[in-house]
């Protein structure tokens, strides 16, 4: 049972269902395949946060995946705040992924009548545990698929990344492909550098991340600099800066990446002003920042 | 319910159970991440082949994922036996898989007392329709992870490549990365050339398929040159013979690449001593050759 949640209400397709009701079957497809798409969207003092921007991009994972959900996104908002509504979250998430449906096992597209099956739940943020004020990294090389963009199930390499980056006492893996910094496993990266903020340009690399699109508006109404660039892993050493960003840390500084510390370890300038600014976009204020 | 299978047994962990009882957790890590492995066993004349290379590499697969199963491969070939025996399957297959067990999502591995859940069932092959004699191919950019050694359940890349192939008329895709064959979607490949084979050796670029070493085995038995180098994509076309190889399909001649036809369009002389070497290799006659 999830965490605080008491008997907690489940979307199942297009129902609200408790969670002994809801199981899987053995033939779904995201089972045998990974194949669908998925969506974490941020709950601040009970009001979800940028759910347009998720609902649409998981609408354009599922049409990148060739999957037509069976409804729609104006649908589907309304059964996440009916899903949050009634699991009572203030602080929390929302996770909610798609299938393209149970079928026999095949690797084409199954025929006609298999419909995606979708499915929800909530998270409730306990109280306690403060955030960490920063965190650490550690380079992994990013040996994912081609198709970044697309907020898939396929996540073992990021699985098998976050592990390692545990394992050396680290938050989060920085991804590099050959050397040229990608993003982080569950999270994107940006570095700061005489006050230019520089971080992966939105490819077929990176999940285009709706935190970094809020990040990328602040910086935009800062008038901070921002240059779409890969960087060099070698060089993330020596920045005076660097953050990561993700729908569940918003924007979370990092003090040291490989064991090297970043500028004097805590949040800079740069970094502290885009977490004010983002702070000030949030539909109610965090109490633990 | 599994086509000619009454009421069927599955396999769940290390229990026989019947369909109406294997159902699936929301929180399985290979239904979050894909997070697990598989294999697919054929039953030849109702017994298994290379039950022992396959489930080999289930714990291969398992073991480079770092996951350790609940028990090990004599308990597991007994279990796929059993299963076997009691749906009465003379032609056909057991499909197993391993994933990392059910958790509350986070990346990393779950903490102790997780174990992984194993499910496992049979398909029984229908009389009728007689295999092909030949396949035709089309070629797919091979946009896979860097791990495709690894038997996962991170299919999302196969699963397109092989929809591309059906959807153009095709019955496997040709993967190649950016001009150099790799393997099929679900098959490894191999082209004939002057008397001589041609197949991507193996590394993390191909899975190293049970059915590609016992025919590398009859090669060797019949003093048959093979070079393990990458194809061109640019040269596959002009290939004296081309076939494709799986554990369901055996070794298939492909007839046709990209509309293009090879050879005369037949099953060429080395390509058929293969076969009739393989087929000697199984445990039962073949009806349908």
């Amino acid at each position: 049972m999830k965490e605080g949640s008491g008997m907690s209400t489940y979307l199942l397709n297009d129902r609200f269902v408790k969670e002994d009701e809801i199981t899987v079957s053995i033939e779904d497809r995201g089972y045998y395949f990974g194949d669908g798409v998925y969506e974490v969207i941020r709950v601040y003092g009970g009001i979800l946060f940028t759910a347009d921007e998720h609902i649409g991009r998981l609408y354009e994972s599922a049409s990148k995946i060739r999957m037509d959900l069976p409804y729609g996104e104006e649908e589907m908002k309304a059964k996440i705040e009916q899903l949050v509504k009634d699991n009572g979250i203030i602080e929390g998430h929302v996770y909610v992924q798609a299938t393209r449906g149970a079928a026999p096992r095949v690797h084409q597209f199954p025929g006609e009548g298999v419909v995606p099956v979708i499915t929800g739940y909530t998270k409730a943020y306990g109280q306690g545990a403060e955030p960490a004020e920063t965190v650490s990294l550690k380079s992994v090389e990013d040996i994912r698929w081609m198709r970044c963009d697309i907020k898939s199930l396929n996540l073992l390499a990021n699985v098998l990344a976050k592990q390692e980056a545990h394992e050396h006492g680290c938050y989060e893996a920085l991804l590099h492909r050959g050397g040229t910094v990608t993003e982080g496993s569950s999270s994107n990266v940006f570095g700061v550098k005489d006050g230019v903020i520089h971080t992966h340009p939105v490819s077929n690399f990176i999940l285009n991340g709706i935190t970094r699109r809020v990040v990328m508006e602040c910086c935009e109404e800062l008038g901070q600099p921002v240059h779409e660039q890969p960087m060099a892993l070698e060089d993330v050493y020596t920045m005076d800066e660097f953050f990561m960003t993700s729908t569940t840390n918003g924007i979370a500084p990092v003090s040291a990446i490989d064991g090297r510390q970043i500028g004097d370890g805590r949040p800079g300038p740069v970094t502290k002003a885009l977490m004010a600014a983002f702070d000030k976009k949030l539909p109610a204020p965090v109490a633990s920042k």
